[in-house]
């Protein structure tokens, strides 16, 4: 109750206004992009099982003068290969098609497979037609809606294509927009069918395919992908940096972005530029401290960059796992994963009372734009474990209406190009001041039970 | 004078509003876009001196039963061929970046060049810095601002580079916006210095290249291309068909767009859409008059499909050859090769009395937004031959203010995907109209002397 009081009757914020003025100039003005543009261009992306992604960290982790800089063992990470892989249309002409292979797919073997193309749109399409999907490539042709929901096809179409007797499965790149710019992604195999192969062609093949199939005209593709896995436990690393608390060491706030990206592009929107934001706040907050401009904040701000997100989620989990003795204190575990191009916002996810404290918040968020504060969306791939153990989550809101970031998304298209450096300066502003007072102030944000 | 007169005291267009209205909802309702599907799926690009384009215009010359349907002679083309071709990035990481071989560029060899990168963002640059670039592979990273000014780098980069010493041009994609898709176009070679090959990369990748040298990073970069001139004297057609006219058949009322594209994507964008626009009105207008619906025009409506406008301009040459005795009865040549997206209006080069004339027009265009006329506006690669032998000019013009058209221009995007069928829809009411009142008015548009 007394949070409560506090909540209604004398916003917490207030007297943070002078901090975070302090810290939104110094991200407006400071925040220095040589860092993530090395990274990017110099070790390339950062897969999970890659030596890119092993030489990235071995970088990060020699920067900038914060506490407790570590990597944190991450085992049991799926080691896929993409290898060489090609599409080559056949009839009703002879082109070869851009594709990516979907992470964790089965390969083709060397002689690849050459079949008819069978498209539909929907998986009731699929069913009501299990006949004539039989021996065939099954594509599925469906137009980006959100990414929640058109993700399905790529995630679980190979298995319902499998299903129903297909030797492989295509998808149409999951994005709202294409310059015949293909998008990969991880499948899910269920083990009630065999694995098939499957990749994702660009949205102009897709469409051009479904096309093909309604006039009449027989689409038959060669399919080859020497993709494999070559091992179920590689290691990576979390990537952790600290602010050290001074009056509660112990009590953390937790923030950051993973720091795998996939095999294509540079990884610097998805999630260079997440991670990033996160670290950048960690580090201007450390040198005002050190300038004596704000105060060391109660507790401990800890930045970290998540192993392998993309894969199987390792890094989020191995954390819950040996962090379990200190999770109870941990105030807050915030995410930025969906875009820096246009921040608006924060989802929270946790208690009322938590929500409370944390809305008290936006108003100091307001000046770089960022106030909205939006319930129940705090839950991220990332800090997914952590919430389920009653950890209050976080996450920074992108481009309000806007599936911007998708264009870029789990492409080649995903390098610095792609990037707004002003979205990105005031995702760091917002991230600093929302983790700094959270820091700081006296109330712990209640957990779940 | 009795122009003059006409044009302000009593509007030409007025007594076509009928006719404008019945073709404008025949080219709303009735705009068949399976012919052009058909056309890009099937057949693919149309690059000049490629069988898929000897096999496009042969079904072209098969459809819609107009009048005088034929492919006329046009020698003299160059046979590039692009071939294997490849850049791999060796220093400061190893990775393979897409590009595109600039049309009529050398080849490497087998072996390719292996050599250091020097990033200049201007001509100026890279003269005052002649020393550091002799021996190099020279890269242009210039960023779009308006296609005629950054085209220059591509179009004569490679001379320039050469002229300094280096062993090959890189240039930036000609385009407002990227995912990772590099765009082609032709190179122009003077004979002052030694050819050396040319090739087009991404905007990320050019950027990139940029930033590491900026910090002092070697660029290495190993290029192969097989690209080699097949032949100098290859053949192709432009395909016409009429509408011939009753009381005047040879008044010619000429519109048009290119039939050949660049040897990636499928040619939808530029310039299928503007040659079916063309088309498209020329078959309703037929239609119409056959439905008895219009009167059959005065003068003779001439769609043509340009052959090799993106090479060498050999179809609008040889058509100004082929057609010497009858250019003075040309009323107009009217192109559209600058994008369907969102019409707007036409742009017209000729006298003052024809603008006149052709302002009249714009009332009948209104209903469809592309009403706006544009004086000196109206030339293009194709009509430039007949502009210059005084025959009025008009370019339908696209997308004011935007440069969208040019995110697919050249690139693997240039699909079918990339259109929007309602501006197409707009722009063949739009050159139905037009064509339809230019070639039926009292008046000939005069000709400069």
């Amino acid at each position: 109750m007394a949070v409560m009081a506090a909540a209604s009757a004398a916003p917490a914020a207030a007297p943070y206004e002078r901090e975070a003025a302090e810290l939104t100039k110094a991200a407006l003005t400071g925040t220095d992009f040589s860092k993530l543009e090395y990274l990017c261009d110099t070790f390339g992306p950062r897969f999970s099982g890659s030596e890119n992604q092993v030489l990235a960290i071995d970088w990060m982790l020699e920067k900038d003068g914060l506490a407790n800089v570590r990597g944190e063992p991450v085992d049991g990470i799926i080691n896929w290969k993409r290898g060489k892989e090609s599409l080559e249309l056949l009839h009703p002409r002879r082109t070869s098609m851009a594709l990516l292979g979907l992470g964790k797919s089965a390969g083709t073997g060397s002689e690849g497979v050459t079949a008819e193309v069978f498209v539909v749109s929907t998986f009731e399409e699929l069913t009501a037609n299990a006949d004539k999907a039989k021996g065939k490539i099954v594509l599925f042709n469906a137009p980006f809606t959100t990414y929640g929901q058109t993700v399905a096809f790529r995630s679980r179409g190979a298995d319902a294509a499998s299903a129903v007797g297909a030797v492989a499965a295509l998808v149409r790149s999951v994005t709202p927009y294409s310059l015949y710019t293909p998008h990969t992604g991880g499948v899910n195999y269920s083990d009630k069918q065999p694995r098939i192969p499957a990749a994702a062609v660009t949205v102009e093949d897709s469409e051009m395919m479904a096309r093909m199939q309604k006039r009449g005209q027989a689409v038959v593709v060669r399919l080859q992908m020497d993709a494999q896995i070559l091992g179920y436990n590689v290691s990576s690393r979390n990537v952790i940096a600290e602010v050290v608390g001074g009056a509660d060491p112990e009590g953390i706030v937790l923030l950051g972005g993973h720091v795998d990206s996939w095999d294509v592009g540079t990884g610097a929107v998805d999630d260079g530029a997440g991670f990033f934001c996160a670290w950048e706040a960690v580090r201007l907050i450390n040198d005002l401290i050190e300038e004596r401009k704000i105060a060391r904040p109660r507790r401990t701000i800890r930045f970290i960059a998540w192993a392998d997100e993309e894969m199987t989620g390792r890094g989020a989990v191995t954390y819950k796992e040996t962090h379990e003795h200190e999770l109870k204190r941990h105030q807050i575990a915030v995410e930025s994963d969906i875009g820096n191009f246009d921040p608006y916002g924060f989802g929270f996810t946790g208690s009322a009372d938590g929500l409370a404290i944390f809305r008290n918040l936006s108003g100091l968020l307001e000046p770089v734009k960022v106030g909205e504060i939006v319930e129940g969306a705090g839950t991220t791939v990332d800090n997914a474990p952590l919430v389920a153990a009653g950890v209050p989550g976080g996450a920074l809101l992108d481009s309000k209406g806007s599936s911007h970031y998708f264009n870029y998304h789990h492409s080649s298209a995903d390098t610095i190009t792609a990037l707004n450096y002003d979205g990105v300066r005031r995702s760091v502003a917002a991230m600093a001041v929302m983790s700094y007072v959270l820091a700081d102030i006296p109330d712990d944000l209640p957990h779940a039970a």
